[in-house]
């Protein structure tokens, strides 16, 4: 009663969205009704864009707006160093540190025996296939200091041994901590300070 | 580099919401982007539809889709009861704890020295009007407890002296308070024991 039918539904909506509940859903629609020009139209706009155009890496599995991304096709970042994430997120937070010039290769997600994801379900076979294929010198296996990241690291670990150089990140990420959550230095020194596995 | 030019600019985008940051937009538009079919197209058509119809009431300040909105032309809620709050989250929330089935008006703010927010900046001259062509009984002030809020309560008492008996909320909105953050309950008891000005 208080809005009608479409507003209402464009709360829902925007309450499925992570860290906004109802409450910051309401606000966020009202402030968007208020900035319509400024803000809703381009925003909506801006959408149906990436809704057309946005498509995972078929090669590393980031996310871009062409079949293979960006940081695969560069030329400049074909220095046969592979660093491995969780997520697109790490992705961009390693990004962000400027440190690593190399190429990525996202996982999507952690073996889990909890959630039953065994390799299949990630982007593992693909990881073995490059590394096999491409001219790679070493593989940096950036996963989050939590148990399933570990264990994934001790996995993928397992499979390449011997095949290729490989390194983890430097004590410097918090115990339990993820990747997102860390400032740019952290993850730089991490990075520099990289030891063998 | 790490994400293609319409990704980062849909982020920036998100990321001028009320209670969205950098880090938090980057996280729900890989959110978006995965749940693609299901989130990420239905809220951009709904935003379109929004962006198209969404405007404010011309009697109360209400957002709808409708010149005049659902409240204002429902024979149900004419009783003479106005019920003045300060914006639409305010009225959503008076809505939600469902006691007043009176009308509303939305003064769009609170009167403010600091940032020269007069009278006419408000919709209080549009009160003034709908108190002395209306058949109006009863104007509840449901302002905000903030010196702000009763600075304005004291303000529109003084206009409608006389002419309408005002009313405020009970004693039970916390001193320094703000509507939205209250639950249902204490809404309810606040409307219900509400006392002569
Ligand atoms: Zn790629
Ligand atoms: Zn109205």
């Amino acid at each position: 009663m208080s809005s009608t039918r479409d507003i209402d539904a464009l709360i829902d909506l925007m309450a499925r969205l992570p860290g906004l509940g109802p409450r910051s859903a309401r606000r966020a629609v009202l402030h968007l009704i208020r900035k319509r020009a400024l803000l809703l139209t381009p925003l909506a706009d801006m959408m149906q864009t990436v809704a057309a155009t946005a498509r995972e890496c078929v090669n590393c599995g980031n996310v871009g707006t062409t079949d293979v991304c960006d940081i695969c096709t560069s030329e400049k970042r074909a220095n046969g160093e592979i660093c491995v994430v969780e997520d697109v997120a790490d992705l961009w937070a390693m990004e962000r540190s400027g440190v690593f010039k190399g190429r990525y290769h996202v996982l999507g997600g952690t073996l889990s025996a909890l959630d039953a994801i065994g390799p299949q379900e990630l982007r593992i076979p693909r990881l073995i296939d490059r590394v096999r294929e491409d001219a790679v010198s070493e593989v940096i296996l950036a996963l989050n200091a939590t148990i399933d990241g570990q264990t994934t690291a001790h996995y993928i670990a397992d499979q390449l041994e011997g095949q290729v150089r490989l390194t983890s990140l430097a004590q410097g990420v918090p115990i339990g901590g993820e990747l997102d959550y860390l400032d740019d230095g952290t993850i730089t020194a991490a990075m520099r300070a990289r030891k063998s596995l």
